[in-house]
């Protein structure tokens, strides 16, 4: 039996939920959990925000754990190994997408925790090609909450190709902005924080922020006219876009990451003129989350984290909603 | 003397004109005019739509020629040579862009006729280093609108780095989109052409459109979902942007380079989704000018032209008002 936390019914505080583990197919694994990271996309399942959850609800998708059973023809993974589960546990891998090493942009893709039973458990059973190794020198309680909301900043940031020295604007100083202040820094950039939050300054400096602007005073973002190379905006709001498209410099680009409710209304003249652009980014591919890995722990990027307990679990949901919680959540699932 | 033509106010017909030519600065070169293309942006300017209009004005930035004057220190131009000059006749050529080869967004970039005289006129003079060689192979009637109109396709086209096979929308068949067919089917793309204007279908398949699309019919964009790896928009009106966004592929990027009046206005959610982006892009440096030239001889990208002289350059102007012009219009100067 997997020992599990779920959601009965849409906005329902989550209940202890047991139930029979699945065999395995011939490419799955199952995994053992010690850590889950409680994301913000969590929530949004828990309530049936997006309209794609089914009950008993079982979150969690920033999944730590060692290999407990192995299908019949997984061979890249020995038992007891120590593996990583993000966003996705399975995409059909033989999409345009999928060929490209595109994983996350399959339309086939199977999320950790959607139809299917996610990481606030004692196990998981994945497409073993989505169990992801972790590098040795990465902490387990490190790594879980990089497997959603590392790569979501870690990736944009890379794909970009920006110079060393490059100006980064990062929006949001939460779960996904203290890690992209980290990542952006250690990739050599030049980056300002932009926050609603004045309070944050001390912490977003030590994150790794060269500057800091408070966005709340009038007239801040006017101040830092074509200043940007790229802006990574992290929040889940609508914003003043475009104030911050005029924060770019020519050839700029600005990268929405935070699931912003509204519309995007953009001038289309400085886009031309001075060739810029506004795109998202979801996750990231396999391939990137391993290069993710390896980055983090070399740099030793290390998410800020309150710790909770399975039982515990709706204390942290509740922390969660009311934007309390500084930065990231991981339940210890084994502990 | 220079003989020229200029509107003397906002809108008005032009009039003949004759001015004295400046002494030529130590950079600069005095070109004899023998061709210049007719771009919308002209009329833009003889209107003062875009209040930077100063008069009398002499239109013109698709300017072939041949050096008929050199500046003291002018070293890599011969008297006698043949050059074109397109939007830009100088820029700072030390900011951050200028420096990175990317004069066209130079913020002192100085346009051809903006401020100055440009090329419907027996002479210009221009700032030596963008007077741009031209390859022995590209006749100068079909050279002239490469420098405004062909430039603007052809940068973006060039700067996505599609794979070969690619598939690309064009949205338009003007000056710009039979450009543009005919640039993306010589690099090797997939090419949809999407026109309001059904009639148009066999000469677009003559540009180089693999498929057309008459956009003018119900549905006709819902059944593209979904097609595209890259959309260039060479249209100046207000489009049904979103419906736009949904012909992407995950990772498809859509460039806008007509000049739209509107707002653009977009739903978040799918460009986080399948990580889609959209931007605008402004002409093109001299490096990409000099090689679209080169890549224009080398492919027999032709411009399809209707001929005017100078003192018929008011008729030239009302057939583009009625948009009647098949495809770009050209001065032919010392016929």
């Amino acid at each position: 039996m997997i020992h599990a936390y779920a959601a009965l019914r849409a906005g329902a505080p989550l209940e202890p939920y047991q139930f029979a583990a699945n065999s395995l197919g011939p490419l799955d694994v199952e995994i053992a959990v010690s850590h889950c990271g409680i994301c913000h996309s969590d929530l949004h399942l828990i309530d049936d925000e997006w309209g794609v959850s089914s009950y008993p609800l079982v979150p969690g998708h920033e999944i730590i754990g060692r290999v407990s059973r192995l299908g019949t023809q997984v061979a890249h993974l020995r038992a007891g190994q120590r593996v990583g589960v993000g966003w996705l546990a399975g995409s059909c891998m033989n999409c345009e997408q999928c060929l490209a090493g595109n994983e996350n942009l399959c339309r086939q893709g199977r999320p950790t925790c959607v139809g299917r039973h996610g990481g606030y458990a004692s196990a998981v059973i994945v497409d073993a090609r989505f169990a992801l190794a972790l590098p040795d020198a990465l902490k387990s309680e490190f790594a879980a909450p990089l497997l959603c909301a590392g790569i979501t900043v870690f990736a944009p940031l890379k794909r970009q190709r920006l110079k060393k020295n490059a100006r980064v604007g990062i929006i949001g100083l939460g779960g996904l902005g203290h890690l992209a202040l980290q990542f952006a820094r250690a990739m050599g950039y030049c980056v300002t924080a932009f926050s609603t939050s004045a309070n944050k300054q001390v912490e977003a400096r030590g994150f790794g922020a060269d500057r800091f602007v408070d966005t709340s005073v009038a007239g801040a973002l006017g101040a830092e006219a074509s200043s940007c190379d790229f802006i990574l905006s992290t929040v889940s709001a609508d914003l003043p876009w475009p104030d911050y498209l005029n924060l770019l410099k020519p050839n700029g680009h600005l990268c929405i990451v935070g699931a912003a409710p509204g519309e995007l209304r953009l001038p289309i003249f400085p886009l031309i003129e001075a060739q810029k652009s506004v795109g998202g980014s979801a996750v990231g591919s396999n391939g990137e989350i391993a290069e993710m890995l390896q980055f983090a722990a070399a740099h030793e990027v290390v998410p800020r984290i309150e710790y909770f307990t399975l039982k515990d679990v709706n204390d942290a949901l509740a922390r969660l909603r009311a934007n309390q919680m500084r930065y990231r959540a991981v339940l210890v699932i084994d502990g």
